[in-house]
């Protein structure tokens, strides 16, 4: 018989509603669940929980083996949900939102009752924009990259060429009333070439204020002559408001945050007014000038504006944060840290943007930029792949040694245990997949609630089964849970938990992140 | 009546004996010493120290007002020393090593009785040559630099221009038993242009097996198109033994060190057999590879050697530390931590070299790097300025906001309180110091006796004159030592300590580090 099918927040229930709905997957043992659209969910509360659902595996007999589950944006976050076979008893979904997804000509429209998204079917964009109570917070949503001729120190000349996305083709791979997929296909071109094929899926959930994006991006260049020097996924953001209402917020380390207005009043020889540089402070929009001390309102020609912000984690203990006037002048720095959380936004009391990638120190070299903030579009860049560091080199780690025969390549699997042949090295095809959640805002919001969205988007809350569900569906084998019943058993359950906490440890020892390392765990060391 | 002279260790008597000797200066009351000859220095038991001793101020009177003086490589560290006038009673200085320094045709020679450093007094080089034990552990220490054409962001094209040290002189400045000191002048030449005047001085200490380096330079660049993108010193290190012998230590956090040899023969398929593994390991010569397992010993060339390694400090936070097998292949990450300390050895049984930079981490960006390992020469380079990080951009900060008059002017004082007139902003002339250590060993020391001279390099130990003394001969003014005999006055001493404290932990909580702002203070936060 097997258990109540509840699922808990693998985290902890998040302390703030997340913007976002969620996914996740469960089993039933086998003949339990003849169809997906058989399940119901509910709360904590009994109450009835919009949902859709659908089969990702069956049993011999035709049974439904795992099951995807998503649910819209929650508020209030309920503890648990419950998954059962049937209706939910007296009771029917509220007035909860639903999505909507259309199809039409050169474009999908999706709309999840707090943001409207419109994403083109073919040219540069991935996203042609977001909109949020009919303000449009985001347009060009689109992929930048760059490339290198060479990483040799003190070449005398490095050319650069520039790339952007190029959609092949856009389409809505899976739509319904809480969820809805558009799956993006492309490549990079620029300078007559295409290059690093791409797949980015946009996910909409049901009164969700955010979007969920995956990238993955496939290597096909010459690693002798290719060296990627950035990889970015980069917004326009219009901006309304008038400069000292125009805000900017980089997410640093532990919740810390720059907090910013382009143009700030604070700190001056001269005070505008208590209510006005609380305002500012506070991200609020400030009492009309008129109302201001003069002595600061009729000199805000005189006072510097930042256009340009930029956060960079070239290594995975330190981030530098700086900002220019612009163009032609340098960068000041302004602030530094250790592990960023990779969280950004731009934006005013008329509407503002948001971008975080997860796992964002991590996978340095990374970075955020914020640029042109005090034109009429300012843009927004996510650097998946910081135009700062040194290019990605991808060639590979020595000459062969030697190796030219067989004969001597079986000599080097005598000493190294190295699987020497010339091409087994190659980086064609290697992938990285990278998430991203954005963000629509109404107006620019509080510190907490930012940072708890820069959480939320470097460690996205998830629902899981609990282990003794997962146990009684009889789904992964022959295994248990944990069991300290005897002496005998509690020793193997500590030596099970020295070697996965010695192993898990062993990534932060060894520093065992970056773009193309980090989720790798070793398990052989010298 | 004054108190006893008496020096201590400013941060605690260091744990090893320092590896040169070190200069204090003491002030006297007006009329107490008339001549630098009249004194004397004792250690804690009573006897003699031989010493250097040499006016620096005098009162009107004509007496000495402050002495320098000067004590060789102390071992074993005396807790304290005594200064005294007159001669020590009943001791006379003992068999400790007396330094010589010789002026000959086109160089200067300096023996600390423990190394042999020779400068030339023009060329490239700023040291020809420094032996230990008869045998040259580096060679050609130069200063090296380049410098860039843009900073634009996704300029099409860079250029890069190299440049090297020209010696315009060096001169013997001072000398005696116990201290020399060498001052070299030049600039940085290379294609056509020379730039960047420095002067170092090379600081020489009887006994000393190290040499202490303060490098000073001025910018004299137009800094609207002249981007440093490096600036280092550099040496060659003669290699001589096998490269399974050879090795290579860095630095990295809190006394944490890379510990490898060029050729690593441990964690291997086949063990060449616990000697030659436990050898290696703690960098002792290896025994002759006769006595190792055949199975690794015929197979050498089919290990991996490592001549290239680097460490990039680009942040105060973070650290990276790479390898590569060389010229034309990828870096590999091998390590990486917080905050550097800032030194590297090279070298093997029959002798090595190693370098250190005082505030590394807090000097970013900065690097060191071991290159040609495998060869028969090495080089290793400290980085004043890294080559990884972005060029440095003197430019000023914003474009004039249209003051372009003295009335324009007047009205921006009025409001930002900054002092902006056009040419104000100029970094014509400013100066940075650096200061660096240079180590000579006979042979690669055990990894502890490094972790001491990184501490070394990265914080000397230094001598002070306690503040009882220095107040009792009258040097500074009305003041007083800290004074909690009242409650009024402990108020005061807490609300000093509060000051200082606060100002001081604000360097860390705004990370005001880097090449240009650490040692500045600020006062005034927004």
């Amino acid at each position: 018989m097997p258990e109540p099918l509840i699922v808990r927040w693998l985290d902890g229930t998040p302390d703030a509603a997340p913007p976002g709905g969620t996914t996740f997957g469960v089993p039933f043992a086998r003949g339990a669940v003849r169809a997906a659209d058989m399940l119901s969910v509910r709360d904590a509360d009994g109450s009835p929980v919009r949902h859709q659902a659908w089969p990702t595996a069956t049993w011999p007999d035709g049974s439904l083996k795992w099951v995807g589950i998503a649910v819209g944006a929650p508020a209030p976050v309920p503890e648990t949900l419950t998954v059962e076979v049937g209706p939910v008893a007296g009771g029917t979904v509220g007035g909860a939102p639903v999505l909507r997804a259309a199809q039409r000509d050169g474009e999908i429209v999706l709309d999840t009752g707090v943001l409207r998204c419109v994403v083109p079917r073919t040219g540069t964009d991935l996203i042609r924009s977001i909109e949020r109570a009919g303000v449009v917070v985001a347009e060009r949503g689109r992929l930048v990259s760059s490339v290198v001729d060479t990483v040799d120190e003190g070449a005398p000349v490095v050319h650069r060429t520039a790339f952007e996305s190029r959609v092949g083709d856009a389409v809505l791979e899976s739509s319904g009333p809480v969820r809805a997929v558009v799956r993006i296909t492309g490549s990079h071109g620029g300078a007559g070439r295409e290059w690093l094929p791409f797949v980015v899926r946009l996910y909409f959930y049901a009164g969700a204020r955010s979007i969920r994006m995956m990238h993955s991006f496939v290597w096909d260049g010459d690693e002798q002559r290719d060296f990627l020097a950035s990889l970015g996924v980069r917004f326009e953001v219009p901006l309304r408001d008038p400069l000292y209402d125009r805000h900017v917020r980089i997410a640093g380390a532990d919740g810390g945050f720059l907090v910013e207005a382009v143009r700030g009043v604070t700190g001056l020889r001269r005070d505008p007014g208590i209510t006005v540089r609380r305002a500012q402070i506070e991200g609020r929009a400030t009492p009309p000038t008129a109302e201001w001390n003069p002595e600061v309102s009729d000199r805000l020609d005189l006072i510097p504006a930042w256009p340009d912000y930029t956060l960079s984690q070239l290594s995975s203990d330190g981030f530098s944060l700086r900002k220019r006037t612009g163009p032609g002048f340098p960068w000041i720095d302004v602030a530094g840290g250790t592990r960023a959380e990779g969280y950004a936004y731009l934006g005013g009391p008329s509407g503002g943007f948001g971008v975080g990638l997860r796992s964002f120190w991590q996978s340095h070299p990374v970075g955020i930029d914020v640029r042109s903030a005090t034109g009429e579009r300012g843009e927004v860049t996510c650097w998946l792949y910081s135009p700062q560091a040194r290019p990605m080199d991808l060639r590979f780690y020595h000459d062969g040694l030697g190796q030219d025969s067989h004969e001597q390549q079986l000599e080097g699997l005598e000493i190294t245990y190295e699987d020497y042949e010339e091409g087994f090295g190659t980086p064609y095809g290697v992938a990285r997949t990278h998430e991203l959640t954005l963000f629509a805002y109404e107006a620019t919001p509080a510190t907490p609630d930012l940072a708890a969205d820069a959480r939320y988007a470097s460690r996205p809350a998830l629902l899981q089964a609990l282990p003794g569900y997962l146990r009684s569906v009889q789904i992964f084998g022959d295994w248990s849970l944990v069991d300290r019943t005897t002496p005998a058993r509690a020793a193997l359950e500590d030596k099970l938990d020295f070697l996965f906490d010695y192993y898990r440890s062993q990534v932060e020892q060894r520093r065992w992140y970056g773009f193309w390392n980090y989720g790798d765990v070793m398990h052989t060391y010298d």
